[in-house]
Order: structure tokens, then C-alpha cells, then sequence
């Protein structure tokens, strides 16, 4: 099946979460199955998008550790038994089928990156669905917090950072981080709203100078895109589901499949149920 | 070395959390590792106590999954390496001798219940604390929210539900829950306060007829004492760090290792950490 990046209508939208005729989770899978190799930024609007990961089962137990160690970049939402490709977070949804675009690793090596993964899939692997941060953008568009990104219609700039997460087992790595330029006066409004969805990474875990966590040049991204900053915005960091993906390559697993980023797994549950208060 | 239940300065605090002389956790910790075995409500005010369940390495993946799959009553604050007697939430402390009571499960039956448990620790136990409910009694305390068994000198008391969790491998079992009598007036204030506390079972999962629970009669808990409700009280049910207890007794692993009920680890975290927002 060819892929190509065509039917993306709301890949630009402004204010996710907001009405409009957006296509549901449901058509947004179906699109992805049929061939589209969008980001997933905007599509779905108000639905909640998750990274994937998936690991043979005698890595799992690593994996499950390392994401209970490192809960601001690694939210758990859902873990499937092995061989499993269904979630309860979209039950008649495909994991091997339903994302944009996957990558297939072997030995840490980036091997692959299919529109689908049926025929890779294994019955030992286990799949691990992981808080995104585009969950927390509608909260941050509600309470006045420009999306620079969208505005720009780009995909959110992630960056590997010098933090290490805390080693579980044979799975160690550094922390990565999404960056969203956030007006100086606003700074303080996008800590809260974010602070109140920790299932989705919760409040930043940085703001400002990019050199203290260790980002040499906000203009490179390590996955995304670079994102401008107006007049006045701060770059603000928040943990990024991008994280264990970072890990497979640090820790070097025999196989795993992840989501490319920015194509992430649609799922058919409202953001605001991670909302917390 | 014999236990006793001498030296339990705070048992009855009536405001956990509140100013006062109360001994600090590790003061708890060095009176229940020299043999006081009294329930640990009320103790060092104002500090995280967790529940305590140890088993063999073969085991841990389906633990840690049951826990991930049911994070109300299953709320995971840390998990120790294979062997080990530390935890980060208290890191001078030794998890096999600093809670007040153990016990020791063979094949899912009681076989002791003892002070300590360093004879009886295996190179292979990983060890699970989980959030406990005490942990937002100080945030009810503080909204007004009458705390009936520590006004009755009670451990708080604690139900088998006929609610199964959703299982994980060889990890089954009912959802057990803690009860606590709310008067009417109050029962939006006690879901509001504890629902901003996810990280130790968050808001109620059940308010008034017992038996819609299925729980026959709150004269008789299944662990803990009974509490008497006072005129206009409800019962209110949050979710119990108990679960994996019953979840041991339900699906029979070799051996495993759970503090007492009502006896639990005292750690150094302070209560504000698992407040959200």
C-alpha cells in the first residue's frame, strides 16, 4: 500500500478541541489505513492521541518499569497482552493498520519506517500506549495559549536532552522534551492548565534557556520540525512520549515497533478525561 | 523480638497533617522496627504512608500490569529492583523490618504475620509500595471534613467488593475499598478534595447503599474496625490499596510478602507531592 500525505484536513487547525466539522478518531484511522501518512496534529480534534511502543514480551517487564520510573515523559494509558493488536482506548481499532506511519527497530537500529506493520507484527510483542502531549494543546488553546506550531503548520519540535530517566532493568536513556514557544506574560497560565492533566505529562519540566537541559540549538530539532518564536515567546519544555523511543535506540532491544513522530495513535477517548480538578 | 503496641503517640491525631509534637517518619519507622505494632493512622502527620506487596521476579510483570490496568485502588509510588530493601521514597529505611506488622503469603494463604520479614526475604523479591488513602485524610481534615475513625480510635474500615479488577496474566482479583462516613453537606467537598489526588486513589468510586457494592454489612469489614456513622453520615467508598492483597489471595502466587492492613510503610514524601493542580 502506497502512502502518500494527502487528506489531512485539519492538520492545520488552529484550536483542537474547538467545533467544527474535523473528521471523529474513527475516519481519522480509517484515512490513516487507507494510506495517509499525515502528522496527526489537529486531526480529531478533542480526541486523545497516544505514542506506541512495542516490545517482545521478555523486554516488557523492563519497559513497564521504565515508564512507572519516569511518569512525566512516560504516562502509561493502556498495555496490550502479547501478541494483542486491539486497545480498550479504541476497540475496534488496528494497531498494526491504524497509525500514519510506524518505525520498525532491530538492535536499537532504525531498520524501517512502514505505512503498516502486519506483516512484521510477532505474537510475543507486547504494546505500550503512551500520554502525548497534543492531549493538553485544546486546554492551552481554551485558556488563551497561542499554538505556535499550528499557527506555523508545522509538527511540534522535540529534543533529546542531557537528562537520563531512571534505568529499569536493561531499558535506560535520556529524557526527551516537546518545546512550545509560549508568550512570557502567559508562562504561568500554561504551567497550570497543563499541571491539572498529569496523565499527559502534566506541568513543563523546563522554561527558558534551552543550554541548561542541555539543547544546543533550538533551530535543530532532534525529531519534528523547528518552530519559530515571536517577540516575546519563551521556549517552554514538557516531557515528551518520544522519550522510550529514545531508550529503544539507548538500550538497544533486538526488535521493537514505535510510531514516527508526530504520527501518533488516535484514540476514541475525549482529552478531557485526563483532566484532573 | 517481640512486638507490642506500646508507643503510639499520635494514633488518634483527630488532624493528621496538623501542627503538633508527632514524632517525623523516621522516628515511626525506628519505633516499629524496635516492636511496636500499631496501625499507622495518624502517624508522622503530614508524610505519605504506602502499601507494601513483595513478590517473586517470575511474578513482578503480572503485579506491576494488574497495577497499571487498575490505578484507582492500584496506585504504583515505587518498585525496588530484584532483592532489594530500599525505596527513594524513604531511602534510610529497610523495607524488611521498618513497618509495624507483615504478613507472609504461601500459595495465597495467610502463613504468618510477623514483626519483620528478614529471614524470611528472597534475592528475588521485587517490592511494590502503593498509594494509600491515609495520604488525603489530611486534605479532608483540612476542608472540614470530619475523620470518624480517628474521633473513634479506630483503623479506618475496609471492604471485598464484588467488583473484579481487570486482570493481568496470572493477576486476579475483586477491588477492595475503604470507607469513610461523610455527612451529607459534605460529600461534594470530600470528592472534590480527594479527586485532585490521584496518585492515592483520587475521588470515591462509590457513595451510599453498601450493597450496591456488594457489601452486605458495614458492622463487619473484612479488614480493619468497624466505624460507626453518625446521624446524616454517608458512607463514602475510595478504593484500597488493599486490592493487591485480595489479588494474592485470589490468584495464588508461590509467595509474597504485604504489610498488614491498616500498617503501613511510613515514607519521607510529604503528602502536598501527590496533590495535582
Amino acid at each position: 500500500m502506497s502512502r502518500t500525505t494527502q487528506g489531512a484536513p485539519a492538520a492545520a487547525a488552529p484550536h483542537p478541541g474547538g467545533p467544527g466539522d474535523a473528521p471523529g478518531p474513527g475516519e481519522a484511522r480509517a484515512a490513516f489505513r487507507a494510506g495517509s501518512t499525515s502528522p496527526t496534529s489537529g486531526w480529531a480534534p478533542g480526541y486523545t492521541q497516544v505514542n506506541l511502543i512495542s516490545v517482545p514480551r521478555d523486554w516488557a517487564y523492563d519497559v513497564l518499569l521504565f515508564c512507572q520510573r519516569n511518569p512525566r515523559p512516560c504516562p502509561v494509558l493502556d498495555v496490550t497482552d502479547p501478541g494483542g493488536t486491539s486497545t480498550v482506548l479504541a476497540p475496534d481499532a488496528d494497531l498494526r493498520t491504524d497509525l500514519p506511519a510506524y518505525r520498525v527497530w532491530e538492535d536499537g537500529e532504525l531498520a524501517a519506517e512502514p505505512g503498516e506493520v502486519t506483516d512484521r507484527w510477532r505474537d510475543d510483542l507486547v504494546t505500550f500506549l503512551i500520554g502525548c502531549s497534543f492531549t493538553f494543546e485544546w486546554a492551552l488553546a481554551d485558556a488563551g495559549v497561542p499554538l505556535r506550531h499550528l499557527e506555523q503548520e508545522r509538527n511540534v519540535s522535540m529534543y533529546v536532552t542531557d537528562r537520563q530517566c531512571r534505568p529499569a532493568g536493561q531499558m535506560h536513556g535520556p529524557m526527551v522534551v516537546s518545546m512550545r514557544p509560549v508568550p512570557e506574560e502567559l508562562l504561568g497560565t500554561a504551567a497550570r492548565v497543563t499541571g491539572r492533566m498529569p496523565a499527559v505529562h502534566g506541568a513543563p519540566v523546563h522554561s527558558g534557556d534551552p543550554a541548561r537541559i542541555g539543547i544546543a540549538d533550538l533551530g535543530a530539532p532532534d525529531f519534528g520540525d523547528a518552530v519559530d518564536l515571536l517577540p516575546g515567546d519563551v521556549p517552554v519544555f514538557w516531557a515528551c512520549g518520544v522519550t522510550p523511543q529514545a531508550a529503544v535506540m539507548a538500550s538497544r532491544p533486538p526488535f521493537a515497533i514505535t510510531h514516527a513522530p508526530g504520527r501518533m495513535f488516535v484514540t476514541d477517548v475525549r482529552d478531557e478525561q485526563y483532566l484532573v480538578a
